[in-house]
């Protein structure tokens, strides 16, 4: 059997915990090959570097492990570690763990969930881990049986091509875990503020604040099941066409 | 009958003579409010800034227009913009017009396609401009046409909750073009590399270079009509779900 080629990266930049827990989870399923920001990248999306160059160096930060850093975002370093990787196509794209959850409309925002897109995008399984604690010292101890098990069922299994999933796990004690719930991606929404405060020239200057927040009554969501200490898996693509609309807005004869 | 609240953004920045036409476009249609970035923000994708602050400043850069920049992404733009908007709610959210085009999968990187991504986010009817021409100069007149054309419309009918469009205008004279067409994404990638150098210090730095690749061998995609001198008009939601493999993947009782 092919020895599975395994491509690491995450949003919160190589030195996180969260990244080297997903290392630890998965580095004997395959060949590692690591490449993330070289520092924090959280919200960054689906940003790409276009108006600037980027810098990319390999690090010791990981005994015995192919590793890199990048000053680019997660979407470029999933594309600077495609190209890194010379012509061969790795099996497999994960991301994570991040600190924090991303269910929900967050796999917008989330650096994490992009570069698991983009590997989608590239028609490469592709995997984004969150737990549910900002910590930096969060414990990923749960979470990182549930990357390997996933990770597992993924390279036996393969997903749909174009997909990659969005897997949530909730930072409760392994004995609350009530299981794992493949669902969908629910509606729910920031509502934003700015927090107005003056620099010490006496201009102003923002930070933005939000809070998240729900009003779907559907339960069979990601962020319905994550409330009630599921694990959640949510298989996601990138075309983003509203095919309703498409049928209707024809009938204005534009 | 109420005057409409219109916000405008762009992601080429508050300068670019894109964002002119479009304010030229719609500025008898009601009371506009404009926010753009202070620099270009191509290819931010739905990026926020999180770790930073923002600044924002009224600007008198379009004479009698109600108008600001801000040192964040187009997302920040539109959320700021809000804000600014102090509890009024916008009628509609235009962005562009975008110095080259967004179709297929470049929903997922454009920042000017963010920024109504984002207005649907917040229930708001949104739409993208993109005209086929990077040029600094480019020539929008007939894009102005659409502006018109389809805002009003949007404008007079409204959009089903939660979509945005995204309009890609080809860059041909208009006795060229063949019409509208409402259609969906295409399946479209960025083939991509990097091109390497030096900097004066000896240490290497990478140029993203890609080119953009269809093998989609559906007609009805907006990087087939726009390459066919259509003018593309596809109605864009933020749900991510592969409904699909919800299905499939319960089946593996994970």
């Amino acid at each position: 059997m092919k020895i599975p080629l395994i491509l690491l990266t995450n949003d919160d930049g190589y030195n996180a915990k969260g990244l080297s827990s997903l290392l630890n989870s998965v580095k004997d399923f395959g060949e590692i090959v690591l490449i993330a920001p070289d520092r924090p990248q959280s919200g960054m999306g689906h940003a790409i570097t276009v108006n600037n160059p980027v810098k990319c160096k390999e690090i010791n930060y990981f005994e015995g492990i192919n590793a890199f850093n990048c000053s680019g975002t997660p979407v470029d370093c999933v594309k600077m570690g495609i190209y890194l990787l010379n012509g061969r196509k790795p099996d497999i794209i994960l991301s994570g763990i991040n600190h924090g959850s991303n269910v929900s409309t967050n796999i917008l925002y989330s650096g994490t969930m992009a570069a698991a897109v983009e590997g989608a995008l590239d028609g490469i399984p592709s995997i984004g881990f969150s737990l549910t604690d900002f910590k930096e010292d969060a414990d990923f101890s749960y979470a990182e049986k549930i990357v390997k098990l996933i990770t597992g069922k993924v390279l036996l299994e393969g997903l749909k091509t174009g997909t990659c999933l969005n897997v949530n796990i909730p930072n409760v004690n392994e004995n609350k875990i009530k299981g794992i719930k493949v669902c969908k991606q629910g509606k729910a929404f920031w509502e934003d503020t700015f927090e107005k405060r003056k620099d010490p020239l006496g201009k102003d200057y923002y930070w933005l604040k939000g809070s998240f927040t729900s009003k779907d009554e559907d339960k069979e969501t990601d962020i319905n099941y994550l409330e009630n200490n599921y694990v959640t898996v949510v298989p996601s693509q990138y075309d983003m066409t509203c095919f309703e609309s498409v049928e209707n807005l024809k009938k204005w004869k534009l």
